[in-house]
Formats: structure tokens, C-alpha cells, sequence
């Protein structure tokens, strides 16, 4: 059995339920490092360069990202674009989920017009929004739909992911709604906490304040002369 | 020495300097918790129900927020506006930052409509975008200021914060050129890292995709049933 061998064996063994969660939440930043290295056509990096690069320790690298393969002969670095195929495919990017988007204010624009569904091969396929002014709008080539046509639309589409940007105050609801028509995922950014575990739904909470704290303790941490 | 008496010296001992940077992370979830159950009028909560609430053990808890004193006899509980204060001191919160929003795009309107700056006692005291349709327009009661502007606000300003959501391709460069007026905290939106440590600038890189990611993996590792 060579190296190569090796790599593979390992890889279907840790493939989808063995990765450590603490590994899981460190790979989206792997992810991103390994796109700019194809980008840059960098095909080969040592976990001495990249640890450089990330900033975090050569031994945190192999120790992450050893059990997914992809190394050749000691020395000779990482194959990125395997690595890069394999974090892909953990992680469950290019599986064509369809997201849609439940308010379409400034939030929920910002993220129709970014590149940020694409990059992670997931379909943007609707936006709704209870706003009169704003159903019918085109908003980065979608035509706002009213929220009377969710039930309808995910009767007849596949719609793995709502996107929840409305009011914190219609969240909860929206979000139990939104798991009854059959949704299993939502990324919420309403800035409270769902948990609808209990109906099969995963949910990502995202809460942009808390790296706004973080910013300001650094703050105070770094030589504050203000005070 | 009773129970306070050995909190407050607890407390001088650990604040700023001794708080592990796992726990700091962790504490800006603590503040969101902390400030519901005020906002509800709970003013004493035992680790286990905090626990309960929180979906994390009450050993970690207790092994979080113990240093900050706050706990009064065994199993009464912690009094939640004491901790809810030390905690809110720790992470910087009410330092009367200012903050500056350079990008006035969906997203920055976002940020600048939105209450998350002054829920963390974080003053928004402009925005700037150099696009000529934007410039002069209002923004929940900003008027946007032309870049060309930046440079003399800052030297007649305080600004402690600059809240990046250009496009990627600019971010680094504004970044430098905000760090060189003298800005000391960044928080960048633009989905590229920007370190400015060697300048003595603090930067929150937030990656709205990674927690996108995390999504798609907990799909499909969820019984994902349509492949």
C-alpha cells in the first residue's frame, strides 16, 4: 500500500462522521485559504507555508488536516486541489441546496447581491418579503415574491435553506412556519437564538454583534489611552 | 473574608489581563443571555438553569463565569445584573466608541439601521461611500460623506472604529489607509483577512460565509435524503 493508498483508506474513514466538530468549525477558513491558493494557481504548500499564511501552528495544520489525505512523500507539501475537492465535499459545498431569502430589506439585498451563496455552490432561487413596497421589486435579477406564496412555492420547489433576516420579534414564528413546509435548514440573522433540533431543522445563528464585542474588548485590551 | 469579599478580590485579580481567550470568546453569548434574562426581570439564575437556557453543562458554566464573582451562598445563584455588568466591562461595552461605517451599500445600511451598535454601547457617528449616488443621501439620519472627506473627519474626530463593507478588491488598501489616520479597531465585512497587528490595529475579519458552510455540513450530515 502507498502513501497514496494510505490517504484514501483514511479518508473514507473519517468521511463525514469522524471529523472532530472542533475540526468541522476550523475548515470553512481552510476552505477559503485552499480557493485562493487554486486561485493563484499555488498547486503544492507545505503546512510550514500555509501555517505561515493562517497564522495558526504547522502542528494545528497537520493535525487538522492530516486525516483527510491529500499529502504526498514527507517534505513535499499538501496537494491543494485534492485537499480542496476532499474539505468541499466534507463540508457539503456543490451539493446544488437551494436557499431562499425571507426579508428583503437591506440585510436580506446585501445578501442576494453578494457572492456569498454561489461560492459555496448553493442556489438562491427566491426572496419574500411582507413589505408592499418592496414585493414585486427586482433585487439582483429575483422578483420579490409576498409571504401568502411561501407555502405554495415550497410546495413546488426544493428549498433546502431559508434565510431568515425579518424582525427579531416575527423570527420564532417565521422560523416554525418555515419548518413546517418541510425547510431543513435555516441560517438566521434575526439575532436571536433558534433551536428547532427537535423537528430535524439545523439552524445557524449568526450574530454579527458578538465579533463587534470581541472587537471592542480587543480594544480595551490594546493600549486604550482614552480612558 | 465572606463569599463577596472573596469575589471582588477574584474579580481585581482576573479582569483585563487573566480571562483565557476561550472564555472571551464565549462571553459575548453570556452578555446576550444575560441581558434577556434583565430584560424579563430575572435577577438571580442558578448555573443549571443558566445551563437549561443555554444548552451548554453547567460545569462549563460555572468554570466560565465563577471568576467574575457574582455568586452569592451556594445555589442561590448568580446575580445576573452584577454579572451582566462585569461581563459588559470586561468586553469593552459602553466605552462610548465611535464608529464610522466606510461603505454606504446594502449592507452598510444595514449595519447603520440596525440597533447593534448601540445595544454594545457603540456610538455610529458616520458613513462614507464614494459613490456619487449615494453621497448626500440619508441613512437612518446620516448623511453619507464622500471619502475624499475621511481624512479631515478623522483628524477632527474621534474615531475609534471603521466598519469596513467595501468591495474585497479595495478593503486592503482602505484598511491601510484608515489604520494610517489613526483608527485603532476594524471590523471587515469584505470576506478577506486583513491583519494590521504590526500597526497596533485590532481587526474583527467576519466571514458570514463560514457560517453558511457550517450549515451545509450540518445538512448534510442530517439525514440528507435527496442524494
Amino acid at each position: 500500500m502507498n502513501q497514496n493508498d494510505k490517504s484514501s483508506a483514511a479518508l473514507s474513514d473519517v468521511t463525514r462522521d469522524s471529523v472532530s466538530p472542533a475540526v468541522i468549525k476550523r475548515l470553512p477558513r481552510y476552505f477559503r485559504y485552499l480557493r485562493e491558493l487554486l486561485r493563484n494557481d499555488i498547486l503544492r504548500i507545505s503546512s510550514g507555508e500555509l501555517s505561515k499564511l493562517m497564522h495558526v501552528t504547522a502542528s494545528q495544520i497537520r493535525q487538522d488536516l492530516n486525516c483527510f489525505g491529500g499529502f504526498g512523500q514527507q517534505g513535499y507539501g499538501y496537494n491543494v486541489k485534492y485537499l480542496y475537492g476532499k474539505i468541499s465535499e466534507i463540508l457539503g459545498v456543490n451539493r446544488n441546496y437551494n436557499a431562499i431569502i425571507i426579508g428583503a430589506g437591506n440585510l436580506g439585498s446585501a445578501l442576494a447581491s453578494s457572492p456569498i451563496f454561489e461560492k459555496r455552490g448553493v442556489k438562491l432561487v427566491a426572496l419574500f418579503d411582507v413589505n408592499p413596497n418592496v414585493i414585486g421589486s427586482s433585487i439582483s435579477g429575483y422578483t420579490v415574491l409576498p409571504m401568502e406564496e411561501l407555502d405554495q412555492y415550497c410546495a413546488e420547489h426544493t428549498v433546502d435553506i431559508a434565510v431568515l433576516t425579518t424582525p427579531k420579534e416575527v423570527v420564532r414564528e417565521t422560523a416554525e412556519h418555515i419548518a413546517s413546509l418541510g425547510v431543513k435548514g435555516l441560517w438566521n440573522f434575526a439575532s436571536t437564538e433558534i433551536d428547532l433540533s427537535h423537528q430535524g431543522v439545523v439552524v445557524q445563528n449568526v450574530h454579527m454583534g458578538d465579533s463587534l464585542m470581541t472587537l471592542c474588548y480587543e480594544l480595551t485590551q490594546n493600549g486604550d489611552t482614552r480612558f
